[in-house]
């Protein structure tokens, strides 16, 4: 029995299915830092005035996250998957459901995700792969048109979204249909397309239906300049994975405001909280929502675009903006509130990073490492210690109580 | 997938390959010490006088290493496979294997090689299995007779070199050999030598060529006094690993003056480069072939020898030699440069131990723990936490920038 298997099978569900312990995840997304000369060795949240935040971090457990695996620097699908619970080494989403979540389209069991591009085609090769990056509005054009005269091939309904610039999301609809398909996209310039060959048995249908589809739309936007092609690749269906209400019986609700967050949370069983852009506005939708949910999922995005723009102030003002609202959350008597990242964005690097990401978790079970503060440094020295994410779901749980005793 | 593998799917090969990026690991053999009344609860470390480790420490992220696993004390095999970038508790290296690269001698892909003592025989009995501990010299004369005798049996050639006192190393290297066979040594005094069995298919011929050299080196020896016998212990060949440039595409150079370090170096496919004994010699062959690789393994080994010696005072001087010299190395510009220990090594104990090892990590994108110093205390506070040392690698990796985002 692996660490996750211990804990699913530990949960009190009948106390879970009482549902008068509220278990709340507050991610600030990429809000994890370090200490660079270039912030003379100073993090956002030590520049930070955050005087909620430092007063319940005194009385909290702290420690760090990791949120793959040491030295692994994650996209938001796997940061949020071992958020979520899940071993992010294990379950993997495909780029193509990655893409189709991201921009908000609803994924259904049986599926088949992929992310195109638009390209420029010359003699049957692929001379641009992203069509001299148009805008999105023109990409936006194309797609209704392959919608209009492509929406369907046999039985399966094919359904497109424009994405940013020259990317779109298809979804392939109907019975029998697998991922794991080939990419028709060549990845590199100068190649001509590819076919969609069926590896795996049960691929065949899949693969036709590509094939067709790829010949079918290079007809419809033959002609066109820069555009008259497209290539897709990262075919994948839904990920087989247990939804969090089935492994611990929680009934889990989001609260984000991207598409790709809701879609992720979307993914692991998720209900989707509708919800106005400001902290604010998230909080209070948690609040109007107490009784639907036993566990929320709250994700607040300007850390990370201050961290990947590499505005050390901004990500300072986007901390200090959402612990000016976090009494709300705490008057709501949550039982337990995890607060933390799904991964660092360092301003000095303007990416996601490996680094681990400040955690703070309360509880009326959590114990107090008496922290100086909520950063980095002091979440260092807690008694949570430094640790991959997946465990902090049955830490959540076992500082509701909601986890049985092992063994007599 | 496991962490190793991730790191080793996500590395960008291409980069690497440029080679612009250098990834130095300066092991301090043994460095890691532990606060006893012996030692007036100070550690080596904490008492040397180290600005250079000091002043960068405060500059780095700082951890401990596990070598190999709570507990558990490594030989310097397991140790330095775990800061390799492999994991010790699946990869082993023989005792033969051991003993050979020890001595210095070249282990080909296909060898056999086992570890020998000469011993006492009394009607068929073994006496004293280490023939009252010889003195090199005399052993060392031995070992020539029986190559001059006994240097080939059918179409495998026997290659032996003279170890310490009673020990010497045998390699046997010829087509169809298998390492695995049963000891002939009966690790007993008062037992006869063992027969060699195949007891796994394939292992026929080697059993036979072991029974034969055992019996041909038996009348050879006969009536010398107290050497008048042999026994062999540990047959093994190379391990069945991915070299390290297989692996990750960095071309890696060993720095090292012990053999048994550069016999480790190269069963991971490292290039040895030629040195002299000093620290300042090994930092400036380091220097001299910094084109030549990607990463650098420099081994200090008067950490360990003061540690096993129990003498805290030349333990403070090695570890202030080699700081000494520590701008040599930092003046090239590594990328990444880790300094770590293979294991601790407390004076108090004079014996290898599992204490974690504590660890320096300095990278442009390390960030910073703002640690006091180079001791243990202060990498337990670190923003690296306590890990195996297997990890290290892809951290380094990571550090450099050399590993790609895992998922979207």
């Amino acid at each position: 029995m692996n660490s996750l298997e211990l804990a699913e099978a530990l949960v009190k569900r009948s106390e879970v299915a009482e549902g008068d312990k509220k278990l709340v995840l507050l991610v600030m997304d990429g809000v994890g830092d370090i200490r660079h000369p270039s912030n003379d060795y100073r993090t956002p949240l030590e520049d930070a005035d955050c005087p909620n935040l430092d007063d319940l971090a005194a009385r909290s457990a702290v420690g760090r996250i990791i949120p793959v695996d040491y030295g692994i620097t994650p996209g938001s699908g796997p940061a949020h998957l071992g958020l979520f619970g899940y071993d992010p080494r294990v379950v993997e989403i495909g780029r193509g459901v990655m893409e189709v979540v991201g921009i908000g389209m609803e994924l259904e069991e049986g599926d088949v995700a992929a992310r195109a591009n638009f390209c420029t085609i010359q003699d049957d090769t692929v001379v641009d792969r992203r069509a001299g990056r148009p805008e999105t509005r023109v990409s936006a054009e194309k797609v209704r048109l392959l919608q209009e005269k492509v929406g369907r091939i046999e039985d399966v309904e094919i359904i497109m979204q424009a994405g940013m610039g020259h990317r779109f999301g298809v979804i392939f609809r109907g019975p029998g249909l697998m991922g794991g398909v080939n990419d028709t996209d060549p990845h590199e310039n100068g190649e001509p397309i590819h076919e969609a060959r069926a590896e795996e048995q049960g691929q065949e249908k899949t693969a036709r239906i590509i094939n067709e589809f790829q010949r079918r739309a290079l007809e419809v936007l033959e002609g066109g300049d820069p555009i008259n092609g497209m290539v897709m690749r990262g075919f994948s269906g839904r990920p087989g994975i247990a939804a969090l209400q089935e492994r611990f019986g929680l009934r889990c609700g989001a609260i984000a405001t991207y598409p790709m967050y809701r879609g992720l949370a979307s993914l692991v069983g998720m209900g989707l909280v509708e919800t106005g852009k400001a902290v604010e506005d998230e909080f209070q939708a948690c609040l109007d929502h107490w009784d639907d949910y036993d566990y929320f999922f709250i994700h607040v995005k300007p850390t990370d675009e201050a961290g990947e723009d590499g505005d050390h102030g901004k990500k300072v003002e986007a901390i200090e903006a959402t612990d000016e609202k976090l009494p709300m959350l705490l008057d709501a008597g949550p039982e337990v509130l995890a607060v933390t990242g799904d991964h660092s964005t360092p301003c000095s690097m303007k990416l996601h990073s490996w680094h681990p990401v400040p955690l703070l978790l309360h509880s009326p079970r959590c114990g107090a490492d008496c922290a100086e503060g909520f950063t980095e440094a002091a979440c260092n020295t807690g008694g949570l210690g430094i640790f991959r994410a997946m465990y902090l779901l049955p830490l959540m749980l076992a500082n509701a109580g909601l986890l049985d005793k092992y063994g007599a």
